[in-house]
């Protein structure tokens, strides 16, 4: 007798997922009437669900209402046009629809036979996109490529996954021309490196990878230069240090600047070092034209990545990576018991990934590219980028028109860092009571010592009206702010 | 002007939401009149698409229409009742409705203020799923716990953080003892253990972690005994090695033996050495008293694993990970950049998961545990896993009535090892034979020297009929196949 596995049949799923759908459609509706960041305390989940799981199974009513009174309040509403804070993260209607057909399938592509359509797509959108950017062709799998793409399932992974793989490569390199080192040796003497602007999870990759992992000073543009890698690595090989990786970035997360390429892939590719680039959020932009040259200097990377899941209407997770040789990876990686081994995979035509990846199992993300691409259409997607660009703008002269505020860094994209003339305890405190109205959501950063606000426009339905309503909110709680200030001296 | 965007609004995906709900209960309904195997070659996929992303809108009847043609046909069905390969891995209804609204909340949790709900809905769903396999108190997080527990993308992970985590108290720990050490002397000093069976992302992880990962011999039922674990550390400790973590298998993917965790945990807790207990498959059948004696010895490890996504009908990926000291894992991982702050993060309450794995962004992956646990409750999901066990040992029986076969194991949960008496020829020409023959889908493993087939209970609606189905056919092609090698030797 199993009375539950029943109890939800497909008749029933059909019934319920479509409430879900409507649930969903009623929840975008209403979102810009939803307070985007909420109001509760840590800890104030706990008490209101029972302790432990029931015995005996509840119904889908009884759930769904608890998602209304339970989790709602507790959720910041990342796609509220109200959300200005760390980085856009993607949600778009086609995206929704092929994740719902991705879990239906539910297939786990680990290998290209444990579901062929699942490698398959992902290689071949991998290369759609790669198009798309203008990625020079050494990237792309096409039918009998060196390189190719592959999802990861965020920036971090990318960045990982690339280090551990020049790792390999320039310890195997060391090896074979100084027999008598070991591998030990060689590890305590590698040092990879990235700007003092890169995000966090590459010296994370550093940390994991067990290696030296060292902070190149970006300029007064928070780039990094040529000129400065140089200076570094000079010093380094004087201390016999051995460098094998560079992380570069393109559109860093504290201000959205880009490190020179063009300068810096040349001295890579003469020193011998791995040059990985982390676009993470700029690199949707590069699907149109007028943004592509930021992207000039890919051609001397071994590694390239950006997250469609944050600005180009993927729904996470869907961190885009090429490699220009996947055999660095598989190299890297590969171990193949008997259970996970399929006639197919010596052909050379198949592309087992997970010799490309950290986790072994993998769901069929392509689908989500697939679905997104087909339904906005390249020009849909360039439309979508431009209307963010064009709306950092709008806010950047609203905050240069008014004297008491400056700007912190060139706008080039969707990101504008922006402060009170004055001490960062006064920013703070312009940040806080932001915050506390809860009417807008953004987060800080440091820029050197200076503590800066970022306005990032997020959100799929954010417009005009969204921008100009955060302006004045930020001045009038500013005005409040110094008001106040000004009593407090007097 | 952005006529895409606006292309599909919310009513417009309203309708086509219910149609892929629709869709998938039609998939489900059908499932088992699909082949389960693909018959399509290497890179069948790529002639059936254009080789570049449209640049205008197609509509969503073309996409759907493309999934059964060039999707469909590629697809290895997972959840059909004739797979028999690797693993189960989950697949429910309301694990798909969950994962609907996961979608359209699209909130990252890398933190408690990313999106409160996700942080601590994970954190008591975790508290729940301990409580329902009886974990020792000291893994569950409570109101002021010192472990808890996380949600992970596969079991890969798991083991990879556990081993990164041991690795960083190691190092601190014989360097306070000893400061003449650099980390270099220690790294290459460290050397990390798990059974001859274990899966191969233990092997990976070490890999990784740029570490030695030795072996231990399993005894003749494939499982580490305490004796074999002691001989190794000895010669070990007696070269100058520093053990450090070992990670213990319940239910192998071979075979799905255990180790002896009642013998191996006290040793490893008296030699200082970190115990991280890896059940991907077999914990989720912990939730029944019947089996759960299996995991006595757990109150031993430092850590412990296993994949709902396998076995508890919540839909990949949920890999629940618990640890005894969350400090263990933040101190490992902990980076903090201004972004990422939030007001909480110091109070000792909040939770942010970031410091947990490795990825930083994270979905909102509670939601199924949540919607499966209440919408099935313990009893059902209990009578799911004594179902699957029965069908195995039905499996098991008719085997045994064959003298032309024999059982390579001891069936304990879902899985079957057999072959035919014989050569391993022989027995890769029979798995060939049934593959080929696409009907039902099964994976080998190597049992020592042999080669054995596995037949392992996976679909959410597999039954009897399928697993007396399953056995006719094998048993016909091995009369056939044992007929043509007579023939052949005549």
């Amino acid at each position: 007798m199993l009375p539950t596995p029943v109890s939800m049949d497909t008749t029933e799923f059909r019934k319920r997922g479509k409430e879900m759908v409507d649930y969903i459609a009623d929840y975008f509706e209403q979102l810009d009437k939803r307070q985007v960041y909420p109001d509760v305390e840590p800890g104030y989940l706990r008490p209101l669900i029972p302790d432990s799981a029931p015995q005996e199974p509840e119904s889908f009513e009884d759930v769904l209402k608890d998602v209304e009174r339970i989790i709602m309040p507790g959720v910041t509403h990342w796609h509220s046009p109200y959300f200005f804070a760390y980085f856009p993260t993607a949600s778009s209607f086609p995206a929704l629809l092929a994740d719902i057909l991705s879990g239906g399938i539910g297939c786990i592509g680990f290998s290209w036979a444990a579901s062929p359509a699942c490698t398959e797509l992902e290689t071949v959108m991998l290369d759609w996109l790669g198009k798309m950017i203008n990625l020079p062709e050494e990237f792309l799998a096409g039918k009998d490529g060196e390189g190719g793409g592959v999802i990861q399932g965020s920036a971090s992974e990318a960045t990982l996954v690339t280090l551990l793989a020049a790792r390999t490569k320039t310890i195997r390199c060391v090896q074979s021309e100084n027999p008598e080192l070991t591998e030990a040796d060689i590890m305590s003497k590698l040092v990879a490196y990235a700007s003092d602007q890169a995000h966090s999870s590459v010296e994370r990759a550093g940390l994991i990878g067990g290696v030296k992992i060292k902070n190149i000073p970006s300029d007064d543009k928070f780039t990094v230069r040529g000129s400065a890698l140089k200076k570094v690595l000079h010093e380094d090989r004087a201390a016999g240090l051995i460098p094998f990786f560079f992380c570069a970035t393109l559109g860093t997360t504290p201000c959205c600047s880009f490190d020179r390429l063009l300068e810096l892939g040349p001295i890579c590719n003469k020193e011998n070092i791995w040059m990985h680039i982390d676009a993470a959020y700029a690199g949707s932009a590069f699907i149109c034209p007028e943004f592509r040259h930021l992207l000039n200097g890919v051609e001397f990377a071994d590694s390239f990545n950006f997250n469609p899941h944050k600005w180009l209407l993927v729904n996470f997770d869907c961190s885009a990576m090429w490699v220009k040789k996947r055999s660095d990876l598989t190299n890297a990686f590969k171990l193949d018991p008997l259970y996970l081994q399929h006639c197919h995979q010596e052909s050379g035509l198949v592309t087992d990934y997970r010799h490309w990846q950290i986790p072994l199992g993998r769901r069929f993300r392509s689908l989500k590219m697939w679905f997104v691409f087909r339904m906005y259409g390249v020009k849909g997607l360039q439309e979508y980028i431009r209307k963010h660009v064009k709306l950092s703008h709008e806010f950047e002269n609203l905050v240069l028109q008014d004297k008491r505020f400056e700007i912190c860094a060139e706008v080039t994209l969707g990101l504008v860092c922006f402060r009170l003339k004055g001490s960062n305890e006064l920013n703070e405190a312009l940040l806080k009571s932001i915050n506390d109205a809860r009417k807008i959501h953004l987060v800080p950063c440091h820029l050197r010592e200076k503590f800066v606000l970022r306005f990032a426009i997020c959100s799929r339905t954010v417009e005009s009206v969204h921008i100009q309503f955060a302006w004045k909110h930020i001045s009038k709680l500013a005005t409040d702010l110094l008001k106040a200030q000004d009593k407090q001296q007097q």
